[in-house]
């Protein structure tokens, strides 16, 4: 494997070491497999947490800070974390206003939550769970009922980690959630697949002159695999997904063109320019874009298109200062 | 090839577009190949203008903005820009103060940044070249004479670019410029070759469990080609070889990991880890960590590690605010 780890059972703690080294304003407990803010618990904040397996750094740990996630979660790659972790990280931030969990949609993920929330109940803390299922690219697929959670859970924890920063209560932080999940959409495609360390070979094979349009950021399965297309007609599918699914024309939106994490960001700008060209020759308008491998998986060279439509109210909560290792401005 | 790019002929200008219509705190234009600040030219400021191929995104472009430099000519992918764009750039940014290059030491960057200083000159613009050589894996290369300019480029924009924002004369912002190279080494490794778009084959071959050892970034030769190692060791080779250059014991540091395109957050962060405790283990201290693919060589798999040795105000001029694409912080 052409991998810079030292061996396939450590690559999630040995990150952790690294990003505990590299971040003081993260406390990170690698036994208990958690990553905090520094300053937690913040007394009468709604905390946020989320997680899901490792492998699509920098979410979810990369974006622990002021103004996004109180705590996160890692399970081993692509796997989903134990609710053991979910309860460790909840009662290490929970500040007494409740906690949200941000949660993609995969079954693992979902169900580990749920009983987290259980265990989080009998500690007298209210945890209640937001569940992102963006990508438009399948209705089922391998490790999902509904659809997959992608780039969107970016969306989500920002904007509704901007409202927890702000004091709203946890009723009013899940509903921003929920709305920012039904007002995204994404569609990602995969120019090369990605192994998993543990498994030492490829989760799909892919000619080299092809792709696989609609993939899902496990390697699993999307629409059809294609040859390989240029960037505006990638940008093109994946955006004529997401128009077809809820329709783009006249919105305010904001836009992420995210690498996948083998792809270099000149690409990435080449997709964006794509992607913007498009937005404009169809009527909507990019009020707030976004390009950089946020929501990555592992070494998979390709990218996804998300965009979610803005309100003004949506707009001000982005724009609203944040502080994490992977997402800044502001403040 | 697998990449993500409409013709290989026009990778750079696509990207440019893009790279304009996502950050509108740059002026991108096209034609003359530059991208300056929104806000250039600053009356009475030093001017900082970098460039080289491209390919290394982030850099430099990524890292034009408030603190650091004010304009960027982006070459075709690995080949050095142009006299006129650098010219065109200078014209743009110059804001009666004096312009400083930082180039980075390949032949043909040097000796074009040398004939726009003699055009600048032509226009009553005193512009001064500082060369940027860490890279201590090899004495003379492919594209240079003496040792290449690789991650410590980021270090001199960010120290120098901070000093002009301070209002610092031309001479004190090449000295420190100067300083920081000084007190910066560099050493990468390639787990993966690289394929230049309109090469449309790899730069050199590796076998699949080879790695090359002080590679540069452009996937010029470097010391040794050897067998895939652990992140530790490869982290070991790097330090050693810097630390025999450039001893660190006792030393505070900047520390850079900097993943070369293609090689995922995760295992970035494991590399840092080892890097952190090689540190450690050697009797220096970390004092400002940095890890993320900043210097990049397109898609090659693998890591560079870059150190330099501060001084109470080459912190204090780290720390300073910045706001660009790439780095942002503490404004």
């Amino acid at each position: 494997m052409r991998k810079l780890i030292n061996a396939p059972a450590d690559v999630v703690s040995d990150a952790l070491r690294g990003l505990a080294a590299a971040h003081p304003s993260l406390r990170v407990d690698p036994g208990a497999g958690t990553v905090v803010r520094a300053d937690a618990p913040r007394r009468g904040k709604v905390a946020l947490v989320s997680g899901g397996g490792s492998g699509h750094e920098p979410l979810h740990a990369g974006f622990v800070g002021y103004g996004m996630l109180d705590g996160a979660c890692p399970g081993e790659v692509f796997t989903s974390p134990v609710p053991d972790q979910v309860i460790a990280a909840t009662m290490a931030v929970s500040g007494g206003a409740g906690v949200l969990y941000v949660v993609k949609n995969y079954t693992g993920d979902v169900l580990n939550f749920r009983m987290a929330a259980e265990l989080a109940e009998d500690e007298d803390i209210e945890a209640v769970s937001v569940v992102v299922d963006d990508d438009v690219a399948v209705e089922d697929s391998t490790f999902t009922a509904g659809r997959r959670g992608t780039g969107a859970t970016l969306f989500v924890e920002k904007i509704a980690g901007a409202l927890a920063e702000e004091g709203a209560p946890l009723d009013a932080v899940a509903a921003v959630a929920r709305e920012v999940n039904e007002r995204s959409r994404s569609f990602g495609v995969a120019l090369s697949p990605v192994t998993v360390p543990a498994a030492g070979a490829p989760t799909f094979q892919l000619g080299d002159d092809e792709m696989e349009l609609g993939i899902g950021i496990h390697g699993e399965p999307g629409r059809e695999r294609v040859k390989i297309a240029t960037a505006a007609e990638i940008v093109d599918a994946a955006l004529t997904a997401i128009d077809a699914d809820m329709p783009l024309a006249g919105s305010e939106l904001l836009v992420l063109v995210n690498g996948m994490g083998g792809t270099p960001l000149i690409e990435q700008y080449v997709a964006y320019a794509a992607a913007a060209e498009w937005l404009d020759g169809h009527g909507a308008t990019v009020a707030r874009p976004l390009v950089g491998p946020f929501v990555t998986s592992l070494e998979m060279a390709g990218c996804m298109v998300s965009v979610c439509r803005l309100t003004p109210e949506l707009t001000r909560l982005w724009d609203a200062p944040v502080e994490t290792p992977a997402l800044r401005w502001g403040r």
